[in-house]
């Protein structure tokens, strides 16, 4: 009989993917198939589980057979166990939902399904077939408009006790008074400082109040400033872009030195929307990294790029079901 | 035949301790027989191979037959490798010392020898047998003269990429100019602030300079002030005992906060010599907590202190080799 395929998932805040990988090789980073469309309006876990289960089928049906097909879901979501129970989640408007019990009971016994925080299945794509593969101990950090990560430590995948590990955004990197509040319902976290969106916000304030007419001039308009020009301005040596990355960057080479200091990782992927768009910023993250983690363990540490992109979830999320872990019995 | 014991060294700054274990059951945390001499002064790495492998023969003889005897070594060190290469050890005066294979050599093929950082080791014995048991996620932090840490994750030690993880004492809690110098080398550690004896430098500097009659009344003279003391004088109200116990409990807790929010640790294991005379400290430690780390990881979180007491290393180190962790081909 033919090897089934893996199946990845990937449900995010815009963007519902499924892909088929061929089965056997988890090192595998492009799909047989893949399928992209928005998530659109109708969230209701309902929808969402009849959604996933007919594309699952169609991919996996003419394969059914001895063996279970992995199914490997990776969820925008704040888990609260291994069995696919989403505490919380904005994105899909989505609290206390037992999700893996509903996907499970509808797919039927014919699935290996296990549920995954995104950034997990992210960082164990970019582990598995990406920018970290070979190694075993790995912290991946993606800051976007938010920022999260992924812990892979002994070849493992850190899960943690609730499902909830790898919360690096929420590290604080300020406890004073005045520290910053954050989404998250608490303050000083490194994410409301340096996540793509306070940035942006930051940005917008600093602007509107007369900073910086060098990035104004690179944007066109102050409305049409993004990130990107602020980063764009800074290496041009302006005193206002240069003062802010310098004032962030050591924030974020902090979060992450502490937690190789904890980790003492081999490969520090580093992604994400607003990282990848800021390469200043980047290179001065770098540059307050060497300082801010302890000596010996930089020795072993490689920072590396995220490599797969939009498709590291889809990898990580089937490689994860392929291999058994955290599938629900 | 008979089931060989595990045997457990315990190599620290002060104490060379070596005990054995009935095999089997690795859960068990009292030893068949226990020995404990001071390390002394003979300190290079023949002596100490010699010493070690003169008590393993002594405890093992009887037993060597066709399983290797599980030796385990819990070294106060920073190791490189997993074949027991010590990097640095300022309390055997030892710096790249090939001290795993020398102990390889003279002990010969009956032994399953593994080298472990003496914290790890202790962080295992109290996962595997004393106040973490049947814990799959730990976090392990002892506060002596330094800060320690150890890490299990998802039931596995995490030693990572240089055998250099759960530095936890080396994660900064400051970093502007003002940062205080660590003895790493480094500044604004949180062992610069809250190890115990840079606290107690810093209470003998501001008792000198007058501070807290209380607490000088509760020691009997100005050179008798230990940091219990200064913890009972913040028990009793003191202004000055409160203040600094107020400055030094969120330093510690933001780095236990920040390691819980990477980690989501179902157990926080505290021990060591400085928070176990210092309860007050301990309790104010706490309550930082409540606010440093993130809510989800707070939830299935329980702190416990260390139960193992000195036990710990041997336990945790005859344990590890016990199961083939790192042991040394």
């Amino acid at each position: 009989m033919t090897m089934p395929p893996r199946i990845g998932v990937d449900l995010g805040g815009s963007n519902f993917r499924v892909a088929a990988f061929a089965g056997g090789d988890t090192q595998l980073a492009t799909p047989i198939e893949v399928h992209k469309e928005p998530v659109g309006e109708a969230r209701d876990p309902a929808s969402i589980v009849e959604r996933i289960a007919s594309h699952v089928e169609r991919l996996a049906t003419p394969y059914l057979g001895a063996r279970p097909v992995p199914v490997g879901i990776g969820l925008a979501a704040m888990l609260r166990d291994r069995r696919g129970t989403v505490a919380n989640s904005p994105h899909l408007r989505w609290r206390d939902v037992n999700f893996g019990e509903q996907l499970k009971a509808r797919l039927g016994p014919h699935y290996a399904l296990g549920i995954y925080n995104d950034v997990n299945a992210i960082a164990w794509g970019e582990a598995v077939a990406g920018a970290a593969r070979g190694s075993q101990n790995v912290l991946a950090v993606f800051v976007g408009t938010g920022i999260g990560g992924g812990v892979i430590a002994e070849g493992r995948l850190v899960e943690g006790a609730s499902n909830c590990a790898g919360e690096i955004g929420h590290v604080k990197v300020r406890w004073d008074d005045a520290a910053a509040p954050c989404a998250c319902g608490s303050r000083g976290c490194v994410e409301a400082y340096v996540g793509g969106s306070y940035v942006a916000a930051r940005i917008a304030k600093e602007i509107a109040a007369g900073a910086s007419p060098a990035t104004v001039a690179l944007a066109g308009s102050i409305d049409a400033v993004t990130p990107g020009h602020v980063d764009e301005a800074a290496a041009n040596g302006d005193e206002w872009a240069l003062a802010l990355w310098t004032e962030l960057a050591p924030l974020l080479a902090v979060a992450l030195g502490n937690a190789i200091a904890l980790l003492n990782s081999e490969r520090l992927v580093l992604g994400g929307g607003f990282l990848g768009r800021a390469p200043t910023l980047y290179e001065q993250v770098l540059l307050s990294l060497a300082v801010a983690a302890p000596a010996a363990s930089l020795e072993p540490l490689t920072v590396v790029r995220a490599e797969l992109g939009d498709d590291a979830g889809l990898v990580g999320a089937s490689a994860l079901a392929a291999a058994g872990i955290s599938t629900i019995q």
